[in-house]
């Protein structure tokens, strides 16, 4: 049996005594695909960690079009293997080719490499900021350690350890990056790992710029947080692994940035269900289905004001949750999910339909509409605030106006909130008084629409408060905002000016950087 | 016996049901002060937080320009009062009213407030985003939750935790604050608070936007700092201390910025010893004795190359150290410099003068200076970068330019680095070499200068990588940028226009905010 070579140091080879083995499962045909991919163990992770460290003084001095080609290129190799990738993605998450592999995540991948790109390009991100009179000047910069990405499950392009946001938004920080495939697909993060291995041996990026390793035991992955070469840690996955990370890299005292769980209230206000229920209800399955509901911003939580309007949608949105489920990304997959909908079940929530597997060729969850009364949710408001990553949603219906409020209070942190209001303003005093608690809680605020399409767009928030993420403060998608994470603060105070990284010196590098001089935002020279 | 009063609610109470008192102590006679102030159980803080909440409700509607005027008349109110301030920080702290007190601290403290002031009217800070195309817009914004703000013993004014930059950057960033004295200065404290409540009510601010406890239990800190309520803690102060409240903030996933401890090293290069070394002595000298070694930026740590200059200026340096020392902030710091100085010892440096406590009326411990060999440094470097909070510095011998790379990659996160070289660039080549390694373990890098000033500047980063601080990307000191720290970011996604904040709306609600308005800083309307 030969494994996968992971890619190490600038050579794709074999694992050094790996601890273990491992393929992904096509969750179509639950039948184990061919590649044997090997699990590795510290001492591979350390040999990555020092091979970091050289990238990081080269790429120091490198000059920044030197990773604006690089993203260039590795965008390019990706269109150009797209055949491959879809191909490979398909059968490791069962993911449609057409639309969503193929003219969706992948152009939106290369995209985003390519937006990254332009921001290193432009150099604005950096926010660098000269008092001229003190001589102190300051700007972002690269850790000065390599970040680790951690991938998830449920977008083998967009957020793939080696090619999506976190990893394009390190690598534009100035930052090497050591990529921890997701074990669901390991063929189609090899296959990423090869075009960005190809772009970095093509525009002459140091060769450990970006490093793969496939799967590591669990205490690897604390040590790695944690250890003294690491710059910061992007991850995106299960509450459970993720706080675990968390607590070992908080210990150390390293950025660690967490994409948990996130229920995505829906507060549809019973103005708009009068105006266009309908409409609203077909919004929201198609939103909660969307990817079989294993989005982060999946709406998994609707509030409504219980009349009989609420009823009337209900039955509606319910039509729609009968239609047959798609397949799951894995076994695990329907595991949690049947766990999540015994706990609603539990804690008083009532099955409207689904409720249970599927039994078929493929890894299937019936998609499962709940609800439950205000006051029984509000018995037990935190059992009740689970994340079921597939197509469930649980209804909660409020007495009154008071009991809305007190709904909205007791939400966790979440990545978004949406609010569905009558268009001519009948809405506006109850949005007035609920939409203000519920904007503290999330990190997107909506209007009229579901929280599922993420635009990779600089005033993007994907982020929110714990436990939606580690830190309000940070977005994990949108250049250049999301690059932020993965920098550190430099302040140069009194430096002789030739000593200064170009971006701080009195002429603008490019002519066009925004800076902040003197207090004002300025494309001038100092 | 009386107690002081604590500020709570909107209104000076006694505590209720204290679980101790405690008084300060006069550090230049030992001599205990005659006010009396109480150690608050947790029940008192719960009804802060609760009370804080409140105003997050009102100051999420209220105009920034209530913020402002707040900022102001307590900075005035701060400077009608100097007499009473001075002559009581005086007392508390044993640091000279002039120029100390009078001439430094308090102005830069009203600067601070002042400056705070400004920035909320301009609301540049918030880095409203608009994405007009898609209707996506994003905004810092306040956290929803009290800052908490634990305020070290070095600063009564300018790091007050009721005066000092966290204190100004957390209220001018929205949020209320939750001050915890340090106990080293109650009095001081109380009367800032009373200045702070008079320009609360003078100005209209909900009551419990400052609110004021002297002391607390450490198990009270660490729900303080975790609980649901709060927003974001910032603690200037030990290590020790810190580090205990961050792990109860980070298990909550709650932000906490630290600001821990630092040696600060300087890197003396031999030319700049051969060009000017009686300068560099003196000021070296000036620099660690400023506040009786007290700051967190006093230089503890030289770094020089083993020859013939380096003993001539070792001699120098001791020459200004055998002065009689000044009177520390208390018995704990003489205390923990003896330790240090200890430890230091144990681990092979020695003692070239000082090395004890001084026997007199005051907190005493002799000015000290210590050396080490490169090659006994290298044996145990982390035992050997330690913080001695008074007038010590170690200075380190390299023997050649290898050894000096070896030391600078030793160096745990500090606040700053400085380097000393010749003005002809003699130094040059091995600047290249150190400087780059210095420049990712530390916030502040410096030329020629000592670290001592902070200026409160755009550009400053009062700030590093762990265990300086938590996080590498914020700073302490800096306005706007430190008030980053106390913010969320967040997002509109489709968000009617009469719903947004003003600063996200099309028109420039003052004209002159910069704003990004697809992809550009801009004072226009969108």
């Amino acid at each position: 049996m030969t494994l996968s070579p992971v890619l190490i140091a600038g050579a794709w080879r074999q694992a050094q005594n790996p601890v273990g083995d491992f393929t992904a499962v096509n969750p179509a045909t639950r039948i184990a695909l061919p590649d044997v991919y090997p699990v590795s163990g510290w001492p591979e992770v350390e040999i990555a960690l020092h091979a970091a460290q050289e990238a990081v003084s080269i790429l120091r001095t490198a000059p920044c079009e030197l990773l604006a080609n690089f993203l260039e290129q590795y965008a390019a190799n990706i269109e150009r293997r797209a055949d491959a990738l879809v191909e490979m993605a398909h059968l490791e998450t069962a993911l449609p080719q057409i639309p969503r592999l193929r003219a969706v995540e992948l152009p939106r991948t290369a995209d985003q490499l390519r937006q990254a790109a332009a921001a290193v390009r432009d150099r604005s991100w950096r926010h660098a900021t000269l008092d001229v009179a003190r001589n102190i000047r300051s700007i972002y910069a690269p850790l000065g350690g390599a970040v680790a990405v951690f991938g998830p499950n449920n977008f083998p392009f967009a957020f793939n350890s080696v090619a999506g946001g976190d990893f394009a938004a390190a690598i534009a920080a100035g930052n090497p990056v050591i990529a921890k495939a997701n074990t669901g697909h390991p063929g189609t993060t090899r296959l990423f790992a090869e075009a960005a291995f190809e772009a970095i041996q093509h525009t002459g990026l140091p060769p450990a710029t970006v490093q793969l390793l496939y799967r590591i035991p669990p205490d690897a992955g604390f040590q790695l947080v944690s250890h003294p070469l690491i710059g910061a840690t992007g991850f995106t996955g299960s509450r459970a692994a993720g706080l675990k990370l968390k607590e070992a890299a908080d210990r150390a005292g390293k950025p660690i940035y967490l994409e948990l769980s996130s229920i995505n209230p829906i507060f549809v206000l019973p103005g708009a269900l009068h105006e266009r229920l309908e409409a609203i209800a077909a919004e929201l399955f198609a939103s909660c289905s969307l990817g079989v509901g294993q989005f982060c911003t999946k709406p998994g939580f609707v509030v409504l004001m219980q009349d009989a309007a609420s009823e009337t949608f209900l039955a509606a949105v319910r039509e729609h949750f009968v239609s047959p489920p798609g397949i799951l990304l894995g076994a695990g997959g329907v595991r949690t999910i049947a766990q999540a909908v015994e706990k609603m079940q539990h804690y008083g929530a009532e099955v409207l339909t689904g409720g249970e597997e599927v039994a078929g060729d493929g890894f299937c969850y019936a998609n499962t509409l709940l609800t439950v009364s205000g006051d029984t949710y509000l018995e037990n408001p935190h059992a009740l605030q689970i994340e079921a990553f597939g197509v469930v949603s649980l209804v909660v219906l409020a007495r009154d106006a008071a009991q809305m409020q007190e709904i909205a209070r007791s939400l966790e942190g979440n990545l978004t909130g949406s609010f569905y209001t009558h268009s001519q303003g009948t809405d506006d005093a109850l949005y007035d008084q609920i939409a203000p608690i519920v904007r503290d809680r999330v990190g997107r605020l909506l209007n009229d629409k579901m929280p599922t399409g993420v635009a990779v767009s600089p005033a993007m928030n994907h982020g929110g408060p714990y436990p939606a993420t580690g830190h309000p403060g940070f977005t994990a998608v949108g250049i250049p905002a999301a690059m932020l994470r993965f920098t550190a603060l430099h302040c140069y105070d009194n430096v002789r000016p030739h000593r200064l990284p170009p971006e701080l010196q009195d002429r603008n590098p490019t002519g066009t950087m925004w800076r902040i001089i003197n207090g004002s935002w300025t494309q001038a020279d100092a």
